[in-house]
């Protein structure tokens, strides 16, 4: 059994994003016509007891408080949270660690790039790597996530690279190879994919989608140049690293003969119209088989 | 006039704290007894509409989506927030520099020391400096709070160090003595205090107290031994940097004479008896002329 929570399903800044008063925004404001979301990441579970958070977004304190399974119950201190796993740098995928501080032990896996960014910050001194760990990922093997006690989990974690970009604040350091991940998490008989971000979708991810049961794909833009004809930003989704839903070589064109597995869009940024609950692509995707992420979701997969 | 909103009540790691079950957060948790509390900060203002947020909470997002004073509205986007005054380096004084990420200008003013630990810290380049300028802050002057139109916000800002510790993550660099700030506000008629860690009551902190209208104090601890009693931490107070409410040389002692400042306590850590609303040191407090923080919770200086 592989359970999953939907901590968060927004692309940075969240939905709403602080600084916007752009329609969606407002919406998700006022609570009318959209949902509000906070930052990605997911929790995943092999027995509905012990977690792995993967991606620590900046949301992550209230995440956790909105998360009943992930609040410790019995002694003065403790957490069901097992580790977390990192798909990249980003603020938006690890400003959450300094949420996780007061010497709680857990185990952090990043690909040896994103442990570097780590490293080279001291504020994520505040994890004392004696107390939790920092264990490098082996891209394209298999790996048992271990709960604390050192017991498996019964999830088997493979990362894999995937386009990307270096993270905003290190872009002057330039690009590597394990900058971006995919993760794949498997009970041995179920599979979920996790690539909340992806710059280009190669055949190697069309294979892994298509042999999947479950899947989160990067749902960040609707369209390549959203944000620029918004006047949101100068941006384009390639140069932040984001191949774009409904564009040619998308997700939903890409991966519209994989019929076999769930597919849910997340890591949506504040533009993308698919977060208007009645919008035309909203419509759109549904109507192509994917789900459009909300917090608190919930999803399993059943070991028959 | 000087307006003023606790975004944040609580002490580092929030109340309640991820990763804690004991009595207080439970109560937090479950609303039974005691209200759950964000991170320090407070939101200032001379016009009810430009505000200047002092400590950058890791909680800010969620402190900005629950307060509509610091909702942007009209343009596509912008903030009301005009600057950000930071008193320290410290995780729950800084992480929500991150949030204010977007290429929204505003203005970052700390001490010296602690522009030295963001400089330290590259993530915090998300903030480009060209965009948000870093402004080191001469202690012991007055300096007048811009808007970020230019014209002065009509309010005096007074930065001075009081003692305290380095942030967790450099405490290896030994302490210097700008690492700790109190910072006090007037419009010329009322003045406010904001000191949300002090290690130490000195005599000029008294005269300050005594002189002022409105004052925000450090209420991490109720006793210097708290978090060693009950299990929770080995460290005392001292060692976090903070003198005790209730101890001899703490705030209800020192300041027991200084009739003239509403006192407010805040910075209150979940291991503080005084956050459950019906305990003899809640009462002692209020009997004592303090008002115990809480998040929302509004102030006004009014000029006669």
């Amino acid at each position: 059994m592989i359970d999953v929570i939907v901590l968060g399903a927004a692309a940075g800044g969240g939905f709403p994003q602080w600084n916007s008063a752009a329609p969606g925004c407002v919406a998700a404001r006022t609570r009318q016509g959209a949902k509000a979301r906070t930052q990605a990441s997911l929790a995943v579970s092999a027995d509905g007891k012990r977690w792995f958070i993967l991606n620590a977004s900046p949301d992550l304190r209230q995440q956790i408080i909105d998360t009943p399974a992930l609040h410790h119950q019995g002694s003065l201190r403790g957490t069901p949270i097992q580790g977390v796993v990192l798909t990249c740098g980003e603020i938006d995928a690890i400003t959450g660690l300094l949420t996780l501080r007061e010497r709680e032990p857990f185990t952090l896996m990043g690909s040896d790039s994103t442990l570097q960014q780590l490293a080279d910050n001291p504020i994520f001194g505040a994890l004392d790597p004696e107390i939790v760990p920092r264990v490098p990922l082996i891209l394209d093997e298999a790996t048992s996530l271990m709960n604390k006690d050192g017991i498996p989990s019964g999830l088997l974690l493979t990362a894999f690279a995937v386009p990307g970009k270096a993270p905003l604040y290190a872009e002057a350091a330039g690009s590597r190879p394990d900058e971006t991940l995919g993760l794949s998490i498997t009970d041995g008989c179920k599979t979920m994919l996790f690539i909340p971000g992806c710059a280009q979708i190669t055949s190697e991810i069309v294979e892994r989608v298509a042999a999947a049961d479950l899947v989160f794909f990067d749902g960040t833009l609707w369209r390549d140049d959203e944000m620029i004809r918004a006047g949101l930003s100068p941006k384009s989704g390639q140069r932040m690293g984001h191949v774009s839903v409904n564009d040619a070589g998308g997700p939903v064109e890409c991966f519209t003969t994989c019929e076999k597995p769930r597919k849910v869009l997340i890591h949506i940024n504040n533009s993308n119209p698919i977060l208007f609950e009645d919008s035309p692509e909203r419509k759109d995707v549904e109507r192509a088989g994917w789900t459009v992420a909300e917090d608190g979701m919930t999803f399993r997969l059943d070991t028959p």
